[in-house]
């Protein structure tokens, strides 16, 4: 099929990059400098807030002041976390352009993460689902661990692509493939992404990959060359591995952005006025950058 | 052309690594037992050493005493970097297994370095190359800047065929390309190794991408579709980025032998021996460790 004219970047940094950090709960206004900071950047889909209770996750209690304080950008797609309909009712209230819904290819992975089978964390989103439609707001799924599962290992990419279609006919416009952990390979991409495509059409698909291996970026290459355009990334690379304490998660935006930039991908984004973002946003709240463009150009300025 | 099935890692940790770490310089012991943890974890082609006056590279001060001291495992290649005849003398005296000599594409980049044109310093070569020969010790040969140049920006991938020619000619059985200052995306990477691939075949050429951008890995896998089997790496990233202070640069051997691994792509290295020599040597000279394998597999144990 060979690589995409164009790409779309899904920034995740303000949401699941910080909720993954450990440290102590970052003020709102940072938060908020952060989101309007990327979009003025040109990243134009931003995962924003999760609409969970506070009691669960501290980091995103403030979803409704974050979604409220920020200048709203022409054209920026700003997206919420809903884990279930008193969720999704919030982010409605709070003008979510998108709401983002999730379940795993792993029935280990969710049993454990969210005490439930694949198929009863579905079911689960169907108010979300009911909700979003009646407000003609879009929604977007997530499948985590489909190149491999902590607690099982191997993934059938089959699994993961029944997952998907079950995501699409529930009504997502497109599916996040998502390596939770980190340790899938490029052959290994591609192969889950060919049977997944059999299910969902590529051009629905997006790339969730994680860095903890260091594979992300060649990972993301190779599945461009199958047709995926649309990839997740978080800022200086936000987020740590849940799985491995002081290993990297997220993939970093500027690394992914770097990469389609010599590739001739267009994206829009402003990869000069990115840069300074991930610096400052990773000196807000005292971690290293982990992102190697951020720290190559960064230590040029 | 597809992947190759087998891959030969050419570790340079001990030698091109270490000499870019600033800090003191590091004790003769150390030294020997990396490159003997290395030998011992299946690498079996080890730059050792460079017989290079210490006058001007102090931390190679110890060549002799290096490669005196190390335990000769069957079937490795124990190389050293022979800037001039005298340092192939060293070489030929310490029983090194192969020498390697250098050059760049970019005539800046030579200048500013080594102050002469890039044919000067071939032509300084041919000492070292007589040296080797009479003594039956093949010769490796290095290019750097094949991706750009700190000086003059973008290359000409056909600069990069005319000096790797060249070396062939004068008798160097290997290639090495290095992308020095790590700017080199996937189909640029490409389209140089086609281009060098038409003087040199593509079975006597190497990778050697460094990973200031986050770009190396892949990098490697582009080029490995086409038909790239050698490649330098260094253990735990060892070896900074000279032109951008607390940036990366070699790509890190635990990185590229988990994907290696994941494309089912031979290499005889046990990755589990190797990521504690990782942890180990970046205790021993006080960084941290530059291998996202190496950070996550370490964190398990």
């Amino acid at each position: 099929m060979g690589l995409p004219t164009k790409a779309r970047i899904v920034e995740v940094g303000p949401r699941d990059g910080l909720q993954n950090e450990s440290g102590p709960v970052i003020a709102t206004a940072i938060k908020v400098q952060l989101i309007n900071r990327l979009a003025d950047a040109g990243i134009n889909h931003i995962e924003a807030a999760s609409f969970v209770s506070p009691k669960w996750v501290p980091q995103m209690g403030d979803a409704a002041e974050v979604m409220a304080g920020i200048t709203r950008k022409a054209g920026v797609t700003y997206a919420a976390l809903t884990p279930n309909l008193r969720g999704a009712e919030g982010a409605i209230v709070a003008r979510a352009d998108e709401v983002a819904i999730f379940s795993a290819a792993s029935e280990s992975f969710t049993q454990k993460n969210i005490n439930c089978s694949i198929a009863e964390s579905l079911e689960r989103f169907v108010p979300v689902i009911e909700a979003a439609k009646k407000n003609n707001i879009r929604i977007r799924g997530y499948v985590s661990t489909v190149l491999g599962c902590p607690y099982e290992g191997e993934i059938d990419p089959a699994q993961v692509a029944a997952v998907a279609r079950e995501l699409l006919d529930m009504g997502c416009y497109e599916i996040s493939l998502g390596d939770t952990i980190g340790v899938g390979t490029p052959v290994k991409a591609r192969k889950m992404l060919a049977r997944v495509a059999h299910e969902v059409p590529v051009k629905q698909l997006a790339a969730h990959f994680h860095d903890t291996y260091g594979q992300a970026l060649a990972n993301l290459y190779a599945v461009m060359q199958d047709g995926v355009s649309v990839i997740d990334t978080s800022i200086a690379g936000l987020g740590g591995c849940p799985y491995a304490k002081g290993a990297s998660g997220n993939v970093a935006t500027e690394d992914v952005v770097y990469m389609l930039n010599g590739l001739g991908i267009e994206t829009d984004i402003d990869l000069e006025k990115l840069v300074p973002v991930g610096n400052w946003i990773t000196q807000q709240i005292g971690r290293s950058n982990g992102s190697k463009v951020g720290l190559a150009l960064g230590c040029e300025e």
